[in-house]
Parts: C-alpha cells; sequence; structure tokens
C-alpha cells in the first residue's frame, strides 16, 4: 500500500474549499442531558422489567375505561369474549374438537411417560385448558400435558423414588412439583423476570430436544417391544443395554402390531406435513389408532395374553388432590428442583408456540402474561390431580390449521375430555400399551429438527457447538445435567466475546468522511502520524487489562510498520468508541494507564464518539480533563483534520 | 421540533452540488475476506489464549540466539544476572534487609493468623522468596505470606478441622492446599488462562479485602485484650459477642501494652505515607517494637504473667514436608477449595502488585508467566514446610521505596531469614502474642480503602454495589461466599448489559453526514419517512427477542408522534450496526422476523455498516438477499440519500 506525502490532502481533495472548511469545523462531544441517579435507576428498571411499557394503554382514559382496561388485561377472555358471535364458536368447536381427538391418546401416553396413572394424563387435559381459555392471551395455544416436560419430570423423579413401589409418594411428589412449577413460572411472570428463559437460546433448545427425544423414543422400545423388566434409567448405554439383555422378553405378537401402527401413523404424519390442508388426517389416526387397536385386542383377548393393555381406568372428573402436596420432608428439595425444571422448560415451549402463531397471525403475545396464565394453570392443577402442563407444539400447530380463532377452543377440548372422564373410560380397558408407544414415537419423532442443527452449524459453529453439547450432555449424563451444560456453555460464549473483544484497524476510504476496517475495505488506507483503532465491546473489569494490553501492541506493531516502510513517525493514537456501550470503573483505570504510558512514548490518545453512559463516566472521573481540549472528537474525520491542522500550525514536519 | 418538508435538502445545504453528488455515491458494504474455519478458529484461539504473541521475539532468530531467549523466558534471572553489577548489588543488599526487618515479624504473625505454627511463617519467608528470584520477572516483588490468603486459609480450614485438637492434620490439611493452590497457579499459567483472575474486579477486590481486613481486625482483639478462650468463627457478629462474653479474660497489661506499641506503630505508618522519603521508619518499627516489646516481657516475666508470650520455636532450616500431603480421604474436597481459593486470592494480589510496580518503573510483568512462577513456589513451598505465599503489596511498596534493583533482593530477605532461623530463634521466646496482634492490626487497616469506595460511588453506582456486596458477603456471610456473591454480581452485570442493550435513535446533525442520538445533541433533528434506531450490543439469543419487541416499540411510538404532529408517514426503519459486535442464529431469526413484521406495517428495514463478522453471518444466512440491494449500507448518510432519491424517482410525495 503506497503512502502518499499529503495524505491528509488527499483525504479532502474530493470535496472542495467549502467542504474542506467544513470538515475542520468541529462539533464538541455532548454529555447526555443531566439526570440523577434515582431517575437513571428508574429508566434503568423500567428497561430491564417494563421494556413493553404494560401502562402505555392506560395513560389518558377515564377511570371506568381504566377499570375494563385492566379486566381485560388480566383476564384476556374480557378481551375477546364481547366480540365473540357463531361464526367464531363454529371454528372453534371444529378445532376443539380435532385437538381433543389428539389430546386424549397424547394424555395418556405423556402420562405413561413421566411414569404416571394414564387417567392423570386426562385429568390434566381437563383443568388446566379452561383456565388458560380465561386466562391466556394466545388464540392458537392448545394446551395439555407435553412431552419434553413428562419426560423430564419422570426421569428426575423415579431417579429418587420408583413409581412402582410406591405409587402414592410418586403421585404426591409429581403433584408438589407441579405445584412449585406454577409457582415458579408465575412468579417468573409476576416479578417481570421472564427474560430469564431467553438463556435457553434456540441452539441449546435444539439440542436438548433432540436429545430427550431420542431418550424417550428409546423409552419406547419397551412398549413396542413387549419388554417386560425394563432399566429406570434414561441414558442412552443402560437403555440400550436393558433392550438387549432382555430379548427372552420380546413378544412378536406387539412387535408385529407396534411396528404396524407406528408405520400408520408416520404415514398419515407425513401426508399432513406435505400437505398442510390434510392436517386432519395425522390429528385423526392417532385416536383412529386407539379405537382400532383397543377392537383387535379385544378381539383377540382369549387368544393370546403376549400383548399388555391398560386395564381399568377409574371414571369421573378430576379428584382433588390439594391435600397430596408436599411441603416438608425430604423429597422436598427433589420436589423443587424438578419443579423449576419442568416449570422452565414447559414455559419455554409455551411462550415459544404462543409467539410462533402469533406472528403467524400478526398478534403480540405477551411474555409475563402469559408466564402468569401457564403458571396459575399448573398451581390449580396441582390441586385438581393434574401434573405440569403447557402449550403443546404439535397439538396447536393442529389448532391453528384447523382454524381456531380463540381461545375458545380450549373449552371445546376440556368439554370433550370431560364427556370422556365421565361415560368413556371403559372403552380404554383394553387400548394396548403399545399404541401409546407409537403415539409418542410419532410425536417425539418430529422433535428432532436435524435442518435446523445443519443450519446452525453453516453459520455459526459456536451455536453449533451449544447445540451439540446439550444434545449428548442429555444423551449421555442426564437430562438437567445435559441442559445446565448448554446454558453454561452459553453464557460462557457471552463471556469470552466480552473477555476478548475484536479491535480493528480503522483507514480512510478516499474521497469521503468514512472510516473503515482496513482488513475488510481495500480503499481505505492509513493516514500518517496516526494509528485509529475500534473497540467492538463494552470495555468492564473483564477486559481492561486484555484492552490496553492489545492497544500497546497495536502501537508496537504500526511502529515496526513504519520503521520497515521509512514512514513518518507515529504521533497519535486514535481510539474509536462507537462501539463501546458501557464502561466500568476499570475500564477508566485502563485508559488513565493506556494514556500515561502512550505519553512516555510521547504518543498523544484521542477518544472519538463516546456514547452518553460512557462520556458520562469519563467525564465524572477526571479523565477528559486529563485529555485535555483536543483529546475528545465526534468523528475520526473530525479528530484527524484537526490534529493535522494544528500539527502544520505548530511547524512541524508537513505531513 | 419543527419538521421542514425537505428535511432531505435541508441535510446536504452547507456542502454544494459537488458535494450531494459525492454523498448519492454509495459505497457498497464488504464482506470480510474469506477464511476457513479451521483459520477462524485458530485465530480466535490466539486471541484467547496469546493476545500476547508470545513468539514474537523469537522470530527470525539463529537457534543459538534461541535457546538463550528461551532460557531467559523460562527463568527471568537469565535476562538480569548476566548484566549484574556491584552498583546493583549494593541497592539489592539494602532494600534486602529492610523488607526482612519487616518480614520476619510480618512472617510469625500471618502464621498466626492462619492458625498455623509461627515457625511455618519464617519458612515460608525463606524458601519461597529464593524460588522467586529465579524465575519472577518482577523486579520489586517481595515475596512471603500475606493477611489475605492467611486469613482465608485459616477460616476455611479451621471450620472443618481445630488446629488446636489436630494440629498434625490441620497442618497436613495447610500444606495440601498450598499445594493445590500452587498447582492451580501454575496451570493457570501453563493453560493461558490467566485472564480468569481479571473476573475478580477492582470493586470485587476493594470491597473484599476491605470485608477481610475487618475480620483481621476483629480476630486481633483477642491478642490484644489477652482473651484466652476465643471464638473460632470469623463472622462480624459471633466475633464481637465472643469478645464482650470474655470480659472476665481482658487483661489490662496486655490491653495497656497492646494499644501502646499498636500507637506507635500506626504514627510510624502514617509518618511514612506521608512523606515516602522516610519509608524506613514504618519498615523498621516493627521489628524495634518486636525487640522492646520482648526486652520488656523479660524484664517483667517474673512480676506477671498476664501477658501471653511465643514461647519455644525450633531451630533449624525448614523440614521437608512432601510426606505430610494429604491425597485421599475426608479432608481433600476441602483442602482443594480451600487451595484454590487461597491460589486464586494470592494470585490476584501478587500480579496486581508485579503490574503496579512495573507500570512505575515503565516494564512489562508477563501475566502468564508470573502465575507459573508464583504456582512454582507455591508447590514447592508445600514440600518445604511453607504455605501459601505470594508477592505482598506492603512488602513490595518497602522494597520499591528503599529502592531494589533485581529480584535479588528477594536472595538477601531468604539469607537474612536464613540466619534468623538457625541462629535467632531462641531470641523470640518471650515476644508477646499483643506485638504480633498489633503488628498485623496496622497493616491490614491500610487495607480499608474507603477513598476507592466512595470514587466507586460517583462513577459507578453498580461497580459500588457489587463492592458492598463483596463487603458485607465476606464479613456477615463467609469469606469463600462473599469473594463468590461478588463475582456473581458482577457476572451479571455483564449479562444484564447484554440482555438489556441500549437502542437510541439518530439523527442527523444539520449541515455534516453525522448521525447522532437524538436525546443527547440537541442540533441533530429527524428525517422525514425515517426511524434511525443504533443498537448498542451484540445481538444474541439473551436478548434477541427484547431488541425485537423493541424496535417494534419505537416503530410504534414514532407512528403515534407523526400522527400527533401530523407529519407525513414513516416508510423506512435503519438499523445502525456500527456497535453490533457480534451476532448469533437466534439474532439472524429475531432481524428475519423483524423484517417480515415491518413488512406487514409497509415499512422497509435497512441495515448500516454491519461489521465483519456480523456481515459474514448475515451473508451466510442469506438475509442479505432478502432484504435486497436496498437493505444494506455503509453509512447512514448514504442510506437515506439513496432512499430519498429512490422515493422521488419513483413519483411519491415529496418528503
Amino acid at each position: 500500500m503506497g503512502h502518499g506525502t499529503n495524505r491528509v490532502e488527499d483525504m479532502t481533495s474530493p470535496n472542495t474549499a467549502t467542504a474542506r472548511e467544513t470538515i475542520v469545523e468541529i462539533h464538541s462531544v455532548c454529555l447526555p442531558p443531566k439526570k440523577t441517579t434515582f431517575q437513571k435507576l428508574k429508566k434503568r428498571f423500567a428497561d430491564v422489567f417494563f421494556p413493553d411499557d404494560p401502562l402505555e394503554r392506560f395513560r389518558n382514559q377515564t377511570w371506568r375505561n381504566k377499570v375494563i382496561l385492566g379486566l381485560q388485561s388480566l383476564f384476556p377472555i374480557f378481551t375477546w369474549g364481547s366480540q365473540y358471535d357463531l361464526k367464531l364458536f363454529r371454528s372453534d368447536v371444529i378445532s376443539g374438537l380435532t385437538i381433543a381427538s389428539l389430546a386424549i391418546p397424547q394424555g395418556i401416553s405423556y402420562a405413561k411417560l413421566a411414569n404416571l396413572p394414564p387417567i392423570v394424563g386426562l385429568y390434566s387435559s381437563f383443568v388446566p385448558p379452561l383456565i388458560y381459555s380465561v386466562l391466556g392471551s394466545s388464540k392458537h395455544l392448545a394446551v395439555g400435558p407435553v412431552s419434553i416436560a413428562s419426560l423430564v419430570m419422570g426421569s428426575m423423579l423415579s431417579e429418587s423414588v420408583s413409581p412402582t413401589q410406591d405409587p402414592v409418594l410418586y403421585l404426591k411428589l409429581a403433584f408438589t412439583s407441579t405445584f412449585f412449577a406454577g409457582l415458579f413460572q408465575a412468579s417468573l411472570g409476576l416479578l417481570r423476570l421472564g427474560f430469564l428463559i431467553d438463556f435457553l437460546s434456540k441452539p441449546t433448545l435444539v439440542g436438548f430436544t433432540a436429545g430427550a427425544a431420542v431418550i424417550v423414543s428409546l423409552q419406547q422400545l419397551k412398549g413396542l417391544l413387549g419388554i417386560v423388566h425394563f432399566t429406570g434409567k434414561m441414558q442412552f448405554i443402560p437403555v440400550m443395554s436393558s433392550v438387549f439383555n432382555h430379548r427372552s422378553e420380546w413378544s412378536w405378537e406387539t412387535i408385529v402390531m407396534g411396528v404396524g401402527f407406528l408405520i400408520i401413523l408416520l404415514t398419515t404424519r407425513h401426508i399432513s406435513m406435505r400437505k398442510p390442508k390434510l392436517f386432519w388426517i395425522s390429528a385423526a389416526s392417532p385416536l383412529a389408532s386407539v379405537v382400532i387397536s383397543t377392537l383387535l385386542v379385544f378381539l383377540i383377548r382369549n387368544k393370546t395374553h403376549a400383548i399388555s393393555f391398560i386395564g381399568h381406568l377409574p371414571k369421573g372428573l378430576n379428584p382433588p388432590s390439594s391435600n397430596m402436596l408436599y411441603f416438608s420432608g425430604t423429597h422436598l428439595a427433589l420436589a423443587i428442583k424438578t419443579g423449576i425444571i419442568t416449570g422452565v422448560l414447559s414455559l419455554t415451549e409455551g411462550i415459544a408456540v404462543g409467539r410462533t402463531f402469533a406472528s403467524l397471525k400478526n398478534y403480540q403475545v405477551n411474555g409475563n402474561k402469559e408466564m402468569m396464565a401457564i403458571g396459575f394453570m399448573n398451581m390449580v392443577g396441582s390441586c385438581t390431580s393434574c401434573y405440569v402442563t403447557t402449550g403443546s407444539f404439535s397439538r396447536s400447530a393442529v389448532n391453528y390449521n384447523a382454524g381456531a380463532k380463540t381461545a375458545a377452543s380450549n373449552i371445546v377440548l376440556a368439554s370433550t375430555v370431560l364427556v370422556t372422564l365421565l361415560f368413556l373410560m371403559p372403552l380404554f380397558y383394553y387400548t394396548p400399551n403399545l399404541i401409546l408407544a407409537a403415539i409418542i414415537l410419532t410425536a417425539v419423532i418430529g422433535l428432532i429438527d436435524y435442518q435446523a442443527a445443519y443450519k446452525l452449524y453453516k453459520v455459526d459453529k459456536f451455536d453449533f457447538f451449544t447445540c451439540m453439547c446439550a444434545f449428548f450432555g442429555v444423551l449421555l449424563v442426564s437430562v438437567p445435567l445435559g441442559l445446565a451444560i448448554a446454558v453454561v456453555v452459553s453464557v460462557i460464549k457471552i463471556l469470552l466475546h466480552v473477555t476478548r473483544p475484536n479491535t480493528l484497524e480503522f483507514g480512510n476510504i478516499q474521497g469521503t468522511q468514512i472510516y473503515q476496517n482496513l482488513k475488510r475495505y481495500r480503499e481505505a488506507s492509513r493516514i500518517h502520524g496516526f494509528l485509529i483503532l475500534a473497540v467492538e465491546s463494552p470495555i468492564y473489569f473483564a477486559n481492561s487489562t486484555y484492552l490496553q494490553e492489545r492497544i500497546l501492541r497495536w502501537t508496537r506493531e504500526e511502529e515496526t510498520r513504519i520503521k520497515e516502510n521509512n514512514g513518518s513517525t507515529l504521533k497519535c493514537i486514535v481510539l474509536d468508541m462507537t462501539a463501546v456501550s458501557s464502561i466500568d470503573t476499570s475500564g477508566i483505570e485502563a485508559l488513565f494507564e493506556l494514556r500515561r504510558r502512550l505519553e512516555k512514548q510521547s504518543l498523544q490518545l484521542v477518544l472519538v464518539n463516546a456514547v452518553g453512559s460512557v462520556m458520562e463516566k469519563l467525564h465524572k472521573s477526571k479523565i477528559i480533563e486529563s485529555l485535555g481540549l483536543s483529546g475528545l472528537y465526534l468523528t475520526v474525520g473530525e479528530a484527524v483534520a484537526d490534529l493535522s491542522s494544528t500539527w502544520k500550525a505548530h511547524g512541524q514536519p508537513r505531513i
């Protein structure tokens, strides 16, 4: 790169005299408007907890309107209920019945996944949808038990308490965990800490869900192969060894029937995925399979006993279970831990599903309010024999495709489950366990999103790494630990970015006032006497030492380069602070130290375009005064122009 | 703020025709030069682990030079040893003797602080300085036991093992902790993970040190009041209640003598602080006090037994202690934990002290190499009856003021301790414990840096909060927990900044191409049809949802504002990405979603000046193609000029 002797001239050459004067006109860097600490705290507090400005709608309203708006915001049913008509009702009935046909077999299946009695799955498909329809702000969320939360609850609780040997304690723990899940969810919403679930990033969730889906699928081998003595563990290796060590228990009748229905279910799912209009095929097939397989087992009931079936299920509505909550004793910690983890996971799923469909129909789902709705739903659920529920992705998709218009479809769903609980329970007597396994398998296979993982691999290797950590963590270590590993890896990524920020050398793009990265813009070139560096991160205790050393190294390298090219001496380090969005006291001290050390080498340090909060701290710490008048500029261009002209005026060698 | 109808004209008005053409000339945004994943990983790896480019000096050297440079870099003694002369030696002898006079009484005192036999403090002032003089790269560091690490070791170990009831096990654990401290320190250096100690930010250290100093001071009440039965706890409340519950044990002779010497020591310290030239007064006063008080106790030994004294100390050099290291058993976890915490703390102190004096004399101290030196010193120390040592701030300051020129002053120090160990031990028989308490008190009172805390309060409230967390955490909870709380608070600050980043509305400063924060620069004004927003943080999973919602809220608010002012319609959202130093897949998805939702409102989304790595990911994820040609600009000015002219060309209402 050739370096002309009058770079500064070059720089301004395309704009003639008038333009150059404009350049040397220097704009002072303003301090932000003065605010008291209280005002700043208030703003910061509002930013963190009320980014959506929830009171905006209430401003300039009469008292009556305020009350109505308040009621509507607490109970969204008031918002849509007043405009509800027959047409909306027709849509909701159709979609409600469709999701019910899916929810009943899935409810039974997922309860088994959580090692709970199948009837609890139906109970959980009755009360929670009713509550959600009153409190929830999503129009398409179909509420009920979901696979991931069921799996996690099952795996965490059964590590300490055996669901077969101590079923009552197990049930108690399940309801207690549900209560704590709800409490945790509602608190997150109430304290407006909903942003905490953002820390479960998409890559984490893709990996975690896929890992959990694999685990769930492997667990289904028990039902699909007819194995009686199966391991209670969840990890890949013990499950696989359990499958092959019990080969004598494999039952060919179960395998034939199970695989047959599995193929049917997968095929109907495939058809519906290809043609969303045919959503009803995959929506109806689980119930149809249940009916057909139950009939089949009923018909051959005297010929073979190889196929295990559900057996007796109690008739009647949800019994109250508040007396089963468990607030003391050795397992309380386990219940709380399980509650928090299933709570976070089900919340994440519910919010994500709600947001997805809201975005498709262009309406807003308020995260914090949804959390309160889901949390309250689970707290009530825990007192009415329900376990953790949330919005399920598969059923919500069916709901959406079936044309649901309001949360009333959840009422239709609940009513259908009500009828089932009251009258149809005996029909499930001969329902074979293998069909439940097939239904679960079909549902969870769709959760293995290898395309998303491939996209992560292509776009962002680190995100892919996080995803793999979650996947293998869940598969090989344990479900909660896998999740924890992935969250820690995501946080480390943020910290690493802050600890080792980029510093870039800028140059001027000839004929403009634009200064850009020298490595990226070939047309950019260095300016004699200046080293222009941009720091791409806040300056914090975690990186202040690094940045100080790195900038000194840039200076050394630049001086070596100049010496090799026989250029003129370096005089000034310009630090572009545009991307330094924040600074703390360690950062300020590093700047002080940097200035001191550069001064010893007769180099000037100039700061450019410090943002408001940084500027304020620089001012308070008196560093600005110590930099002097020519230590602070609004743009790199102004700094370069002004300093060059000063040097010229002082009769230094022309640059 | 009045809004003219031809804002765009206004904007360019000071520069006449030629200038405007320059503006409408659009510079394309470049992708960074292509690199393979391996190259990127390599660069990232080098940035994280080798920011100082340690092999730089070895390039273009002959083999012989490379070997010499290698030896010098492993053993800094080769660097200064070859140029060592009599003049340097004279300076080092003076400073070495001065710090020895301080190190001997402090060594004995600090060992008592760690609940160890006083002689271990002298052992620890002999071997470690010798090793450091060979390996260390600081010229002024005076090595030996320090108060904070002694306190932490004492408090952590005595929680599980009583030093009076089981002294051998206690001693074993102390040596084992020292070994692990050294191992941990050396590993940090070897694995180049030194940056981890940066997470102990200055505010954390100010608060932690002050809290620890208060605890240490309170502990000295035992010696100063002559209490025999003192609590083993460290927290403020139990210590104070112990002091007042044992009022019957207070001994007036001890109190009078102790307070007398304390006043002398504090006065001499004060004089030396006022006049650094008189450093020798405070350096000599501890030894003088020890001598005088020992004499006093010797003289009154038959008259009173109220004053307790050290008693018999073994003569002779450090006995080997490698057989006392303890690598199995119930207390191993405690030893490792204590080792890591004391290791981190002593490392932080050593590195900080080294850097401070290096910066005063303008030489470099290599962090990772220092860690290896300190770590190796402690590992050897643990095998020669030493406990954790590092560079002490107070003694290094004396060393510096006494004119130390090289690490040879540590050799002089060690030789003096050698003579003491071999011949002078019986002289300490009558040294009263109260004088040790007074020496410790004088040393630690200086650690309470209330001025630094006040400065934190003035400049950065959050840093002050971190500092207070550390202070009260140490004082009221426990030493390691207080430290952990403060580190977590510091990390949360970083995460909070990332989770809730600033978004700013920009406007044009009339007559320039500068776009700046509207709230801060009064002369900046909005441009019709545009909403220009700057995002001040990387876009990550932790903030992508927030940013998306926040930008949509900005849009809503801007539209309301326009409606109120009867302005022309909003057409375009310009997102200035200059400060977005990084993006991940969640961030990209948020941008996609944002664009989709803005499009539904017939608003265009334009990205400006995406930095290299962001640009690359935008490119890979195809978002750039979906934004179209006019979706990406290098500067806000170019975006505004180009889009306005396009709109005009398409015959839309003139803006």
